[in-house]
């Protein structure tokens, strides 16, 4: 065994296949003889020192983590304060690494984690404890910056495409009697990357979805009412993705202003209820809502094998990159070619990433801002294809991997939250 | 060609394997050389004379038929007149099938369907032109009585103990500083069938559902809230399943009152953002609710296997009885033993399943009314069984069948609606 250990984190909101990074990630540190430390429930795990000894973790077990969704560490949604005005977090964090000798940390997350991967690796000399920090990147929002896409996205968007294809064929059958409308929410709440995939269900003007809400775009009532009118006149029903984060003319997320009147609570979502209640009220049309939520992040069983391969292949090189001496680097995804589409894994300086949010280009929108255009296709397309097998047991049902999860004993005084 | 035409029909709401029985009845019909018509749109495409030449689709098309969800033919919500109180809808029927020469009548729905195929089939000497009318069991519900399930079950409640197990991970593996409770809705107005499939998810008491609200119980909010609290101390998170028809001890569905408040309509639905209001409000718990909606019954691509060879198997027998000379029956599966699981396909009278409904026996439910007691999970367990692969295109979404659907030349006077 190598000197020093690696620690592995998972950040933010988790993916179908963010444990397949993480089984990359600890099948490539194994064939360097290097031990792996994963932080339970992310960067919290770590100010914690409530650390995981994955060398505890069987082969099966880890090959396991390739076909389970969810966060097999845990992860967090937790805001370190600005070492500028209270460095108590960092220097905690810099002490758990130098305690046990942690030379190499793998922050799995978006842009915030990949700022505070880049902070920590400017400490690590100021502390008298070198570590290499090296951002991999996660998120089904697709946002980050450089990358040509984010592991964990491709997955998503082929499991909405996929349901928009299988529901509108359920709508389509029955709308001469029943339901003309059927209002699908997605996630994404100022990136219409998920609505966007959902184009990919069908191309022609009559195919579904007739009608996609981007949160790029301000929702205008009228001229989506007029839309679905005039698709259901067309076509006998209409099927209508909207993205969480659709925002009014004033830039208020329709979902907050519904989760108030109806709810009492933003976080509790709803867009496609508001969307249902609008359409019923001005239209006069059966209505029917859905609102996949977690079920959408977390469709490992419908996930993409582009998607699979690169969050595999960013785990495998955030690994190569951190044992190169590599510091303050991303592994990104560049795109070579769109057909036959090829990609590459290269590093990339987190500076370029940190809390930078990518948006989808105008060029991607149709002029009248409900459909996708012919280069978001061409962008898309590559991302969902491959059917990633998931195996089953007897049950009928997709096998998952059970972890020992055995802690690491703590050297350090117990961390006080605050 | 045999004298005489088969005709079939969809009926109410479609499922995931439907079609798959449709292709089933064609290709049997096919084998016996007999000529199959489908009505346009259920029984409406009979009372307008708008039927499908079925022998227009090529082999392929119609095998495809298998691995596409939703009703190929179009199907409807509708209620016919009691030929008692207005005969003319009957009278409308009997003319067509005997313009057409349709010898055989195959409706394929519910208990709904079963009452009408009923009718038709004691009007057939009475207007000189005997016909053979044979119920073909379809339903998500679950709810039809003598067959030991219905053609379509299967397929949701694998969809749903699936989505429960991913999304649970998901839920797991963030609870510690985001969600804590998940809600998912599944369908179920009366019968809790699907409710209690999400069961299959997990075993132990830990394991996720840790609560499932079935429409055959009174929804007790505080015993309600008091486990969700108790399962969150105890676990970390909690997944609680909500049927869509849970009522309050008036017997109210949640849904309406939910529905006035939220939308102003029932049709709308949405229990589980209701049951979030709650347990945010009283628990003060960070909560996250899912509504798949038709995504549960359109979900071709986590079909199971036992579900499609069922509804493959229906639609056979059902040709076979009709060839027979079987009247006023319906193709029903019989268990012949759990483990290992056995069944057969026998001919049951309508009259015994037309306007019935089978709700779950009280032995289903565990004695707080949140969960399935072994009883339900040995019945329940081999339905979900098998995966029914669905082929992909090379855009990487399931290829589904493209029909001509061409139709039949008209032969009466347009039917008016009334």
């Amino acid at each position: 065994m190598t000197q020093g250990k690696l620690l592995y984190a998972q950040s933010g909101g988790v993916t179908a296949v963010i444990n397949a990074t993480a089984a990359a990630v600890i099948e490539t540190a194994r064939s360097h003889g290097v031990k792996v430390y994963a932080a339970r429930n992310g960067i919290l795990g770590v100010l914690r020192e409530d650390l995981i000894d994955t060398s505890r973790e069987s082969t099966s077990a880890v090959a396991a983590l390739h076909h389970t969704p969810g966060g097999a560490f845990g992860s967090c949604r937790y805001k370190l304060k600005s070492p500028q005005t209270d460095d108590a977090e960092y220097v905690r964090l810099m002490e758990v690494m130098k305690a046990h000798d942690i030379r190499w940390f793998l922050y799995n997350g978006g842009n915030d984690s990949a700022d505070t991967a880049l902070k920590l690796s400017r400490l690590g000399r100021a502390y008298g404890h070198e570590i290499h920090c090296i951002g991999v990147p996660k998120t089904v929002d697709n946002d980050l910056t450089v990358t040509d896409c984010c592991p964990g996205f491709g997955s998503v968007a082929r499991y909405t495409a996929l349901s928009v294809r299988e529901a509108s064929l359920d709508v389509a059958s029955m709308s001469e009697t029943s339901t003309k409308v059927f209002i699908l929410e997605v996630m994404g709440r100022n990136a219409g990357w998920i609505a966007a995939s959902a184009g990919l269900a069908g191309e022609d003007a009559d195919a579904p979805p007739h009608v996609i809400l981007f949160p790029e775009r301000h929702f205008d009532a009228k001229a989506f009412l007029a839309k679905v009118k005039a698709t259901v006149q067309r076509v006998g029903y209409c099927t209508v993705v909207a993205s969480e984060g659709i925002r009014d003319a004033d830039g208020t997320l329709l979902s907050d202003t519904g989760s108030r009147d109806a709810f009492g609570h933003a976080q509790l979502g709803g867009v496609a209820p508001l969307l249902a209640q609008l359409v019923n009220e001005k239209l006069g049309m059966k209505v029917h809502w859905a609102v996949p939520d977690y079920l959408q992040r977390s469709a490992r069983h419908a996930a993409s094998a582009t998607d699979l391969m690169q969050a595999q292949a960013v785990g495998k090189a955030a690994v190569e990159y951190a044992l190169a001496g590599m510091n303050a680097v991303m592994p990104v995804i560049l795109r070579e070619r769109d057909t036959p589409y090829r990609w590459k894994i290269a590093p990339a300086p987190l500076a370029r990433i940190a809390n930078r949010e990518k948006k989808m280009p105008k060029s991607f929108l149709t002029r009248d801002g409900f459909g996708i255009t012919a280069a978001a296709r061409r962008y898309l397309a590559p991302l969902i294809r491959g059917e990633a097998a998931t195996p089953c047991g007897k049950d009928g049902l997709p096998l998952h991997a059970t972890l020992k999860r055995v802690a690491v004993a703590k050297k350090l005084v117990p961390w006080k939250e605050r």
